[in-house]
């Protein structure tokens, strides 16, 4: 241990302070995993969270290693069991070997939640845990455990669909403002014009955690597909009467809990949202993203570079990009390079065989299809340093979304609108 | 499978019709644990449950036998898995095991949770299943599998104490009347009587089932420790005023789903109802049971009879035991011979190290110790069959809890009252 | 007052313990309508229910009077402003003598509201008060104000409409069962079957009584216009599915609070019933009530005699009322008279210009219209007792309700099928 | 009318548009109150409510006058009803001439509170009727309409009071910011910091308008009684421990409802924060509030001025007050010879023969004591302007209410400290 917690640390050994906090916290572990776990479980789990919110990131640091020493299965143990199944592959010994091979953390985790606010912690526990992972692979073990018992918690099944809106609590309302990260919230009076009569914003909730939103979506309800983000983020723009709208804009999906990487809702989210809408104002009759291409600027300038013409790619390496594109103008054939290229960005830029654009794969998978491309759709900073201020429309059809998800799943074959594919035969090979 | 299944069913074919249905809904399944249950795992969940719930007697053994044959852990996986471990026992070898000892019936149940309801019918499931285990314990490892994700799910932390009060809906209280085992409930004007301001009843209730009791307990506030159960469940009693009394009986504890077999919250329910019921009423100085003896008639015609004198043994074996009970004096010595007889069978009869009364193993592991032994403590029919009419008080002293359990889980060591040592002192051995 | 209190029992002085208890009371409602009350209005108006509470009967016709005697307006004052208001009828002097006419019994009220329950308690007392108005026609004053306070406080604009269902609390259900009186709830199986999918049963509710019903009407969610009330009533009756169902049968309204009487909500709840229900079942064409003549039986023996054959009048007055009925066959003549009679006895009999019956009249001011009669409707005892078995279907049609409302308010012309219309001009005039 | 409409008017008629509509909305009322009102008053009543909602100012004023017009009691009808009492004042002829005094606008409005919404319709009513009545003395007969329905419907009995915290709606919190009058709430961040654990803020709520607080206290809990706001108001201040305070500082009380002017509410709120402060931190030894001295300055700039030195009158006059009150030294007469004046104009400088601070009359009136004088209590411009700085504490002892109120209300006595006392007597007569 001495000499991977010296690795861990760039060799700087630990304080004995630290390490002794650390083995304080884990000789509570014990407790509770103990006998005496069983009939006082409520008392040492609350004694174990205590203890661990008062670790420093030495201490931290030292905790999880012990935590990968001494709550890891018991190696010996696992051999005998896998070779007893392996002679005799009895339901029993199956079962037995399924018990030797879960790590006692396991257990350890799902007693600490019989403390108060036991959920949360373990929360922000695999959220400290996933930031040492490069440096540590060691530690998979812990998240992998963390991971396996997220995954029963937070069962789409126990989660709860809230709309959050002004009469929501100012406590939920300010995480949903210091969440949202795809398009800032400006204060109180930016979240309001966001909950207005043509918004929406929902939200999952566990039942453990009541006020603690863990994946959110914004909505814009507009009169034909909104190719621009600027005015759907206005808070002074009018608002519209919500049942003269055609068209749900999902401006924006944010989860929340980087403790629950992995254990993925917004698939849920959006489904749910759109069949929620679609009950609620029967005249809908768009359902689409308004989404940036996080990974387009940064494509362009590596694999892109080759496809792009001269006078394009003194475009891209310009300084002042923002005006530069402005510059441009409707019939621009440097405009329309860029388009093509942002096409073939989408659909053929790969990363093993899925879209080499996150938010490309995640809608795609989803069952969404591509449907618009926006010039200055984004003409935010980020934006056009993100991707030149290009923004896509997917969009989510109920009766289409099984089929277009399994010949994604199958082949990655990506279902987009005619406009797409013409675009796309034009750019150069 | 064909042979199990004529095993199974003694020898009875199920009838094509039956097999078709389990086949189809073994099919659902597997959509459901495929790619498209990703996306659409609402809908198919829904569906699986549908299926399962028309499935007739002899379609759910088919559906069994399937579940195993077709769900289990892929054996050539999962001894590669267990030989890399073998060879390099890092933490990914052993994640890699974890997964490949996880049968994909856990990630089946998990989905299964999507559909509405999907909870309740999976404790249902279980319930139907642990009937069938004796004669088929192939199916042990669906069993393993559902108790390990309700270990997940119906963790103490998730669970909501609540009232159980006159302002209870009836839906629940319908539940109450029909759980209620140990006294039964003689419809709603024993209920009520159950309910009043000198009862107790505590239930703990899980968020995804929101009107469904897990366990409940009643209690009965009362001036002294009350030895005889009949006064309590008297429904035309008159109601104490709770500010008046001292003691807190707890004269029945229920656990309503027997598809939670084995996934125990009675020794959270006990501790927490003493600690919110000390906080309302600070003067009740005692927190007892009111126990039944469970086993004591049959222990006294199997391993005790060789203890007991002739005429004790002749009234054990005489045809009116009501009779003959009743017309022992106060100072007869075949009453105080079973008594004496009763704190032995307490004391000393044991399966393995442990108590061989069940009751009496649960209070005793929760650390609560045995205080009194009540002559016609209970003296209905039932009582006099169990437990010739003898009851006793375990009592819950909070600050002594941890060490008795302790005392108890390490030396299966009895904490005892003076009167019952005593006794047991007088005992032929 | 003495005099008047022999009076008012006949005779007999009240016991001046009665009368010290009654006079205790009053100089707690004087201090409490005192400036001390301004101040200790909780605590005074706590002291005072309790006192009202302990009253027996004799002291509370000794409070009654007292209540008349001490807290009556000020005639010099009320002669003051009301020559002050003559001479120049000015709105500062309108005012005064509406503040000089207003019984300081109204303020009371009001403050006595400021003590826990006091809402419950003034409907108690005026349900007390009433019953001894017959013989104390002083008292109408404090009648008055309190009819005045409940017209304010019991505004339909406060009041909720609930759905009462099994997942409602036990307590108000048991509520429920002992208000109903039409026809009469037999236990909670019978309720229960009274709130299973068809069947329907809406309460309005006071925020200030949140387990206590003002109302509530139970209706029947049925293939066609049910006729008959017994198979609705039929515990055992197989659960219809409520989408297949076209009509929606109001068998059954009750009024709870004998102490709101002449505050009248019916009106309301039955159209919004009305609304709720063709939202949540589209498919319902028609809402009906299922109403008895409860005064039909008692005219025939009076006013209606003379328009009876003699044949009938023998079957009306022999002994066996129900087999005598049970004996007409389908084409008697004697039942085609029983029915036009029952027609003219709808129509045609009155008092002042109103319809004679009751229920007639609540109906037909409410704006529905009479749509069938129906033979045997209501074979119970009760039924055959009050009206021969007859049962009437009033028609609630919202596109019609306001004008029948009005033809009936101005001229009390009455709404009636055709069938109605064809069988009175057979009657006999 | 049209007479007084011109008088109203300054002059100018009123355009006969607005005439037209406000007698479409006097149309709409006479049907609400007709018949066809009673049918169909949830509808008419929504009609009435939006027809309100349309009128424009001068529209409002039209509707204004045509409201005193057509809907104030039958003179004649009420002569007559007052000659037939005076004749034989039987409880009858009373009950008689208290209908024909009452207007038919109280049914009017009561009435308009079956639509949607329409309690807080009728409050904004209010708020506009009052703004007009200086120079509409004649609508004064609406008003006293209004208070007495609101007296009724706003009785304490039927308030909720509610805790305001971090967790309250965002909807709610936000009127809280802009009612605020007292010590303005400078944004989210500054309310955030009014709700946190050593702060309290509760309001009082009807159930009929369920987010809109009627009157708010806030709270600072504190170690000794504080004599400064700006340190309770400093949004950066640490947050203390609430157990460990012993005082709990009143600072601002709002009335939030202008349409409620007159219907008082703060008496019972002071006193149920109070006894529920008590409960909740039995510790707290005072209850205290930290409030201005409104009208002093005023005052001082009249009546005082006779009583003041002439260097203080110098002072008083000058420019910049902050900057002379600044350069007061501790020990400056000048300092000595304000404050005792700031006593005298507390307990001597009268209105009738109440205290001519308002804010003392109120606390005063509820039976709270003078307490403490605060030099530079409230530093704000505000507090420089009103009261030179001074801030007073009134304190509140629940078992010393009653008494001091009594003395209070009998003979204007004023219960204040010694040192007050003390102080006065140094003031030059």
């Amino acid at each position: 241990v001495l000499e991977r917690l010296l690795r861990g640390l760039g060799g700087n050994p630990p304080a004995p302070a630290s390490i002794r906090k650390a083995r304080a916290t884990i000789a509570l572990c014990q407790a509770l995993l103990s006998e005496r776990g069983e009939v006082s479980g409520a008392r040492l789990a609350s004694e174990v969270l205590a203890a661990y919110r008062s670790l420093d990131a030495e201490a931290l640091e030292a905790f999880f290693d012990l935590l990968v020493d001494e709550f890891s299965p018991d190696r010996q143990r696992l051999f005998r069991a896998a070779d007893q199944f392996r002679q005799d592959p009895s339901p029993t010994h199956l079962v037995q070997l399924q018990l030797a091979a879960e790590s006692p953390r396991q257990e350890l985790f799902r007693r600490c939640n019989l403390g108060p606010g036991g959920t949360g912690v373990l929360l922000d526990f695999r959220r400290r845990l996933l930031s040492t992972l490069k440096i540590h692979p060691e530690r998979t073990g812990i998240d992998a455990d963390l991971v396996h018992l997220f995954r029963s918690w937070f069962n789409r099944g126990f989660l709860v669909l809230q709309r959050i809106d002004w009469r929501t609590s100012a406590l939920t309302l300010e995480r949903i403002i210091n969440y949202e990260a795809v398009h800032q919230i400006q204060g109180w009076a930016d979240l309001r014009r966001r909950l207005e009569a043509d918004r929406r914003c929902y939200a999952f909730f566990h039942p453990a955690l009541p006020d603690e939103p863990l994946i959110f979506i914004e909505v814009a309800l507009t009169k034909g597909m909104s190719g621009r983000v600027q005015p759907l983020l206005d808070a002074k723009a009018p608002v519209a009467d919500p049942l003269q709208t055609d068209c749900a804009i999902f401006y924006s999906i944010t989860n929340c809990q980087e403790g629950l990487r992995g254990v993925s809702f917004g698939n849920f989210l959006i489904k749910q949202v759109v069949e929620d809408l679609g009950r609620e104002f029967p005249k809908l009759r768009t359902f689409a993203t308004l989404s940036p291409l996080p990974g387009f600027q940064q494509w362009l300038h590596s694999e892109g570079r080759e496809r792009m013409s001269p006078p394009l790619a003194a475009l891209v390496d310009a300084g002042d990009l923002r005006a530069s594109l402005a510059a441009l103008s409707e019939s621009s054939p440097l405009k329309t390079e860029l388009l093509r290229l942002a096409t073939w960005y989408l659909l053929k830029a790969k990363r093993a065989a899925a879209p080499l654009d996150p938010v490309a794969r995640f809608h795609l998978a989803n069952g969404a299809s591509l449907e618009r491309l926006n010039w200055m759709g984004d003409a935010s900073d980020a934006g056009i340093q993100r991707s030149l201020g290009l923004m896509v429309n997917y969009v989510y059809r109920l009766d289409a979304v099984e089929e277009n998800h399994e010949a994604y799943a199958k082949d990655h074959r990506i279902i987009a609108s005619r406009a797409f594919e013409r675009m796309l035969r034009r750019v150069r090979p």
